[in-house]
């Protein structure tokens, strides 16, 4: 344990129930093939269960940062669960059945194939909380769609003003955004359930039956419920990583989606006196020590850090993964801990924004309609029937008059009152409804 | 275009001829919808149609590295074709025909929809290349392991030297590897065909007819063939770049899986004399000025190199997809150019590695025979039956006498000849032959 | 050539520059250390100066990427040198006198030596214009501070209002931050002056007389005019690649501070009429090929894009110097490349900035006058006066009654007018003025 | 608190125990200036105090990663100061003195300027056991290159054998490489010494009065023994971030030569019998499983997994650091997290690093001799007698007859025997004594 004094951090509990889960799956499998006496595969099984139910983990000690390919954890729960075992052969005071660590615990196994198997298992535990606040997200995003769907704002590229848009659009769009990251969460899934468990050294499943290798994986799954599917290449599963960077991706994807979606919410709210003032997020903390009254976007903010975090993480996962070499990754313990740690961080973030924040938007209607009303960019609907540079001429013609360009084609009576009126109108702006086509046309018959 | 002067690097061709398939397409549609005139419309088909069999781009002088979210790009487009069209109206001395840049030649576009589109279409086209080298690759891989499958080696993890493997698993291992490469890259291609275009300003699609929206999709896939279709939401598609971060995210797994088997190649071919020397790479230049005879692995050396660029690649596209605010990300010039760029190194830097370096690999199979032969460590065989702490024992008393283990057992009569013969064998040793379990049952029993 | 096809990109001019004035301090070295008979040197000396003076380096047909660690480019140098050096010993109809490119070119040199000196001789040359860019940037900073000292607006932190400041004290505050980035990029040129030129293979200087080892580095200072040092430890110069991490962290501060500044500029320009409009960057373009009269901050984000590029370059960097392995860096070509293209897209980068938006910008004095004065935020003035609490109870009563606070307090008689008055002066509220102490001491004395 | 729920890490003890000494410091100064009553000053420095000497940080339950720019942790400060001064004044019975946390604790001061300080002296007080393990590093080294200056080994070059070197040499090199290290910490030291204090609200320095500002840093100095500085800029010091992004560029730099030290620790011990077997690290944990006997360089993997995690961590903090915004930036927290655990992680690799590996370090000093003696590449020393071509020659002759160099020169008598035995030397092998010049000139006056 002296060697790594990199990190109080201890390895992740997720981790450490995932490895019980294998010796005991281990234990039954070995006990079938004929490679466990049955009493010793009882023990072990009796103190598996043990751990897992009770959940006190305070025997593994292993640091998350450390070096051995994860042998160093390994050996801990093989030596926590041995001990433990032996312990409870001797209840009643009878005498104690030798159950070694190495030959008994880790039987049929490797740390090549279990580190990565119990890895991959922890990613997966922590994935379904993550999905779910995705799609919580995604549902929260669809209600406030709804609820703006008519809520006309200006729309803005490159921070100027542009055509007009409505708060129901934008907020489904972040919906769409989110669905896809949601999906692409759940295919990294179906990659983490490939295992290389059965492997044991290097991949070539030396000292296993073939007993236990048709066991193994059934039995893992009736203990753990995670559907793992060993790997058609135990050799390629053993050493290499693109598991590992698919879904650190996939992660670095969604957090750079959050981090846009969290921009976006502080712009929009950004004020409220002298900013856009469009959007009111949930007051949720005084937000100075010294200027009173001031509310501040912190959950937004929080969002943004976990994403530059996630961001940072997946750069450390692929250089760990890019510097494994030949028949192992012996970094795969950096890997494991950036992973988790940005699953954790995600899945408390995503839920954070949610509840404290995106759920009690509201949307400052009055003042994005008026926004719309004074904008002069909603004219390029005038484009089509008046040409480009007509209309860009009427444009600033406005501009330096401080009239709205409405007005001023009234007022050079430059097309029929009726049809500036539709034109002008939200439904048409926004192009919610067609203008009809015989106006359209009038320009490029010329 | 004073305004960029960055680089002297112009817009990718590839961009160019996308766009101008978008212009042609668009043509079509609006004259078929009535906003385009049929003389305007043939001239504008006929400009592309001139400018795309020449591939003369000289007029298209954007440089890649530009502010403005791509309109520079699209203006220019526009520009070169209304220009053109009006020439080719002008043959045979009659009057000029007007073809408007933006009234006629950019009809019911925006830059917001077409410089994505344009943007992906080209990305896709660099992907079909990308995807059959590194299917050579496999391929050739899968030959290497054909023709080495019983080449024995030890197998090494944390470059320590572990239980004996062949070549044939290893050269099998990689094929697996970029096989899923393969699968990333071309499930990225999906994603890249949902396009924007329709969306116009923003993705509201002002200033488009409906029988525009039913007509341009079908038909800029007869001119283009790339199988596109428009998103279901347009606002989302024009103001979000995960697409963008998905294809860069793909080729950064390729990157790091490239660079972990150069870094192998390079190893297993170090030497000649002072090193593994287990691989021959084929010789390529001299390789150095000062130390004559010196051969190097000039080639992975390169594919090494081709992958940091990509892998900081995707952390510039991550960032500038972070960057997008509300309604457009500005910032997808620098996003095409790295991808575009990645996708064009990748593709050669395969090609080159197949070519130059995996198809005439030789492995030095008498050389790697024999270290087998004189690592301790092929007695993990003797684990299941004589227990790890006797075989350690065994192992560092072989280690101090210069002794092998197998002669060792043999001596002390620790199992019969004729088991620690069939032990010992590659066939066992590598595990492609099983031990009769009767045997690894022995020690667990006791 | 054909072993890399990565590129149509060759190496960089400045590269072979610095090689051909490394090529002719060399031969100068080795004639005076009588290595190299007299009529050799003055044939590559010649040879040297000709491809110096004329610039035509068409015949330097490497490309940027490469394998080999530079062999490629040194060993084509030497090519090019030789074959010019007899043309020309043969001119007049002379018998060619034979120039070996590796016994008498490289005389005393190798590839190992000699490439990262060309690579840090062309990184000094290309720093020139960076830091006088920057000089500018500064400069130009100072004179905007200077026309804008008393043009007072509202701060703000996390986007939302805060305390007033003033544009003078803003562009100061960039001014300080880009000066700091001055000096960060000059100790980096310090650290580039090191060179490892006289270490041939590995650093031991094998192949090298003491004469020439005497020689080498002043005469190369007489050639190049650089200030170059000959490193103290030639083994730790030729193998380790902390110089090049050192600029290219020097240019990703720079880019991340660039990127901030050019994120501000772009919010506090946003509008025209939605937007915070504060200040007015110069037109350079149409906006937009649909919206007519928009204008786009082009030339801010150009600059971001840019930035963006030399972070994921800086990333690339550190890769390649970190998989350096034992005597020496095989990846120094792609850190050459992305070193000397970062600093070439930000000199240009700065200098668009300077010239086509920082100098032209134009401060809406009285629409940021106007903010402070219906900004409630100024009433933090009032905190020491009348305490954190009720200082909050005030500014929310005025928010909710759309009342000043000034007026507020004025009406309740909180305090003397005068003094309220005073307090909300600009000077004071600005802090560019000190209240009377007597007064702040009154809340905490209770 | 609840809601930043992402992590249940705190905020770092060393940021409290900073943010202690900025409190009493600030309660002297305001005391001194007349803003803060005698009683409510000894108060709160008596709070101050006893919470410094118990360490006892319970009550500062805000998470590390959190959203409002570190208010949440002044005001956490500010609460539990007062708290607990407050329940000091009612010791022994007597009436409460009430102390607010935002008139009193938090007088004259804003978490504009405590919380980067407070940041600040957290990172300055964990520099100092980085700066001595780097140290440390660099003397264990120059003992190792003083106790192997005479093992000669084979130095390699793109891992190809290239000419001799020693260990010597190869320790020196890195103790060389680490000095940097050590001063562009000592560098960046510099850089954190300079602070905002003093500038409240962004950098305004609003509600301060000029005798605090005159008292605060040296008292804060005598508090700390720290040697800060106040920034001649406050408004540039509040809202820049490059003092961040310098700390972890130094550490990014240092991670960086510390994977490719120990990538070549690893490599150079790889075997024993099937690898490199040049060095011997120290045995620190049974490596294996399932192989017995295996030993595996678990200190050096740990070195690369801490690179790997600062590397991640300086995108993590450039990306923070460029998304600041106007007055402030408001994604400190996660710079001061990602740059404190890089320290705190690197302090303990470099310390891991020097005492359970380097200091045991052993050379291989007859294998490595022994392959000099069997290496080609050693003929390098022959070029400058015999030129590029014949050495090349030499060399494939000797190869393909396995046959040593130095005996076909003499089996061919191109050199006399006496200065071949002299060319083949060590020393003149490794350059350690020069060749006599006047051989060195046959070649090349031909």
């Amino acid at each position: 344990m002296h060697n790594f004094p990199i990190t109080d951090e201890k390895v992740d509990p997720a981790i450490i129930s995932s490895y019980l889960q294998i010796k005991k799956a281990a234990a039954i499998a070995n006990q079938k093939a004929g490679s466990l006496a049955g009493n010793k595969a009882a023990l072990i099984i009796s103190a598996c269960n043990q751990l897992l139910f009770s959940g006190d983990f305070k025997d593994f000690c292993v640091p998350a940062i450390q070096g051995g390919a994860g042998t160093s954890t390994n050996m801990n729960v093989n030596e926590v669960v041995s001990q433990l075992a032996m312990k409870i052969s001797a209840q009643g005071g009878k005498a104690a059945i030798s159950i070694h660590p190495n030959d008994d615990v880790n039987c049929a196994q490797s740390t090549n194939d279990t580190y990565p198997t119990a890895g991959k298992m922890a990613m997966l535990k922590k994935l379904t909380p993550l999905l779910n606040s995705v799609d919580r997200l995604c549902q929260t995003l669809a209600d406030k769609a709804e609820e703006y769907a008519d809520a006309i704002k200006v729309g803005r590229t490159q921070l100027q003003d542009a055509v007009p848009t409505t708060f129901g659009r934008s907020f489904s769009a972040y919906a769409s955004l989110f669905h896809r990251d949601y999906d692409r969460l759940k295919k990294a899934a179906e990659v983490l359930r490939v295992v290389n468990l059965g492997g044991t050294a290097i991949g070539t499943g030396i000292n296993t039956t073939s007993e236990y290798q048709e066991q193994i994986i059934p039995t893992l799954n009736k203990v753990a419920h995670l559907s793992l599917i060993q790997a058609d290449d135990l050799v390629d599963a053993t050493q290499n990583s693109d598991a590992f960077t698919t879904i650190s991706s996939a992660m670095k994807m969604l957090a750079a989606d959050l981090s846009k979606f969290s921009n976006d919410l502080r712009l929009l709210s950004s004020g409220p006196q002298a900013g856009l003032n469009e959007l009111v997020l949930p007051k949720k903390a005084a937000g100075s020590s010294i200027m009173p009254g001031k509310v501040n976007p912190i959950i937004p903010e929080v969002v943004n850090q976990v994403a530059f975090e996630v961001i940072g993480n997946d750069v450390t996962v692929t250089m760990a993964a890019e510097s494994g070499q030949l028949e192992l990754n012996a970094f795969e313990p950096i890997m494991f801990r950036a992973i988790l740690m940005s699953e954790q961080h995600l899945v408390k973030a995503v839920t954070t924004l949610v509840d404290n924040c995106v759920a009690g938007i509201k949307v400052n209607v009055d003042h994005c309609r008026h926004e719309v009303e004074h904008s002069s960019i909603a004219a390029t609907i005038l484009s089509p029937l008046l040409g480009y540079e007509e209309t860009t001429r009427l444009i600033k013609t406005a501009v330096a008059h401080k009239q709205s360009v409405k007005e001023l084609v009234k007022e050079q009576r430059l097309l029929p009152n009726q049809l500036i009126d539709e034109l002008f109108s939200p439904e048409v702006l926004t192009n919610a409804k067609k203008l009809n086509s015989k106006h359209s046309v009038a320009s490029s018959s010329n």
